[in-house]
């Protein structure tokens, strides 16, 4: 079944759907978010919110009920918040989709609908989970409000993957050069807009943090100058994913003053990259978090090789129980 | 006008209120999360969503027309993309409703309603922001939707402000302790659950990153476990706002596990200063935020003394244009 066909069978048992509730854990929450920017962005009625998979537990919202469509995501399926968060979604009469990449995982067992993504086989299929959750973001919002841009976006989904995977491919040189230059940072801040404000969070939290074990700090880009602003000085190590779309004001803003400070800037800008010449300048907004999620991975792979400190190495995750 | 005067008028005006937007920058923007954190967990219908202000600004949502409702924050009432949010809002009609401290600021020209607060004067007057806000969304959700603990709210309004005074006295010999272990260290990061996770992000990017330079991170207690966790040895210092109601057992975990490994860990626990005694289990989760402020303020302040880096210091704000 696609997230169409999804969408429209939900629509037949209740048409009256009031509330849609993204759900994830860390990387798998940060892919939801493009999805749930779209239709905070784009909705009129319906209304929208997102949690990390315990707080949604511990402090399940009154909305979710037969009227709630709840959207969760696990890579692997097993996230235990988020295979807890589809049993109380579905124990209060929610609609659940899930999106996993792995067959009959715990995730799938309260899930109405699954939908089964690809991961490791290039680039572009590491998209897939995000792609997939904005996709379904758009068909709820056509199928019970209506949406002009439909096609437009339709037409992006046709393009992106092959895309980012070109453009992953064109982006290592300039990432062994990002690798050799930060091999050394003591800490990495990562901003950026848009629906792209949580692809930043996620290359802190996993791709620095996680995978690197370098400290690091995110925020929005246009909350750069309401505080984060100040520790900017020679040297101070700054990725900036930037955005070909409404946005870019507030990513180039940032941009400027980085640069009369001289902090150690890299700036991963969707416009180099060709975004606007495959996608229609209606929708480019939402898919700048899937061109830049597959170029910088690039770059977090250069940075491991340049660290000798492989994305797979753990101290804790896959070790111990806690 | 009161809060509950300002929502019923707006009722009056437009009974069919779809959305209510809160926009704000930096420390503003954190204050307005408690509300948009009720709001998202007890509204059935209405629409929650919160934006940095150029996020508005560049992507202003479609939701925002005259059943919209906008609330806006600025301290000084003088931040530019907040009073051109509040210009934006008007032009399409939405009921805006600013908080401030500065009688006739530039933030009040497009408000059509102003809440005046107090900041200088006490711990307590410098929550106002905080807690009008959340008794906004308390009155937009009893007068639109019904709310069952509205008397459990109000009486915790009569008290919070009191108790956080207290408790942030009570918290200097904490604070001074915390200043020593704390005042070299290279990196801080910070988190929280539950109506307190923006309280954690405004004291990592105000009170770290802006008014003491320090390196600092901040994610939810719940996304620990999914990456952050791995930058956990031995010595990195860790500040984990406790909460005191629903999502407490996500702190717990975190701190459980950032024991078992010897971080550098200081806790602000508002258990610990008396929360659940004068706040009604119904309602406490979202008088956690108001509180731990208070007791944190006084550690922010005893660091400076350490530090003998004053809180108003700046490099960039207030001497340059950005």
């Amino acid at each position: 079944m696609n997230t169409k066909q999804i969408i429209s069978e939900i629509k037949e048992k209740q048409p009256n759907i009031k509330s849609v509730v993204f759900v994830g854990c860390g990387a798998s929450k940060a892919d939801l978010y493009p999805a749930k920017y779209f239709l905070d962005g784009n909705a009129k009625k319906i209304r929208v919110s997102h949690y990390t998979a315990n707080e949604f537990n511990y402090a399940t919202p009154e909305a979710v009920d037969d009227t709630a469509i709840v959207i969760s995501a696990s890579l692997g399926g097993t996230t235990p918040e988020t295979v807890e968060a589809n049993a109380r979604a579905k124990a209060k009469g929610a609609h659940v989709i899930s999106l996993t990449r792995s067959i009959d995982s715990p995730l799938t067992k309260d899930a109405d609908y699954v939908i089964y993504h690809r991961f490791a086989e290039s680039y572009g299929a590491k998209l897939e989970k995000m792609g997939y959750c904005l996709e379904l973001a758009m068909e709820i919002l056509d199928q019970f409000e209506g949406y002009d841009n439909y096609e437009d976006m339709k037409e992006g989904f046709e393009k992106i993957y092959n895309l980012a995977d070109n453009a992953a491919a064109s982006a290592k040189l300039y990432a062994k050069k990002f690798a050799e230059d930060y091999k050394d940072a003591p800490v990495i801040y990562v901003m950026s807009s848009g629906a792209t404000h949580e692809v930043a969070y996620a290359t802190s939290i996993c791709l620095m943090m996680e995978m690197q074990w370098i400290n690091s700090g995110t925020f929005h880009s246009g909350e750069f100058f309401h505080g984060p602003f100040e520790i900017v000085d020679k040297d101070v190590p700054f990725i900036l994913l930037m955005n070909d779309g409404r946005t870019r004001n507030i990513d180039s803003r940032a941009l400027t003053f980085l640069d009369r400070f001289d902090a150690k800037t890299t700036v991963i800008d969707a416009l180099d990259f060709g975004l606007s010449a495959e996608i229609k300048k209606s929708v480019i907004d939402y898919f700048n978090p899937m061109l830049l999620s597959a170029v910088f991975r690039v770059y977090a792979e250069e940075l491991s090789i340049a660290r000798q400190h492989p994305l797979t190495k753990r101290r804790y995750m896959w070790k111990l129980e806690y």
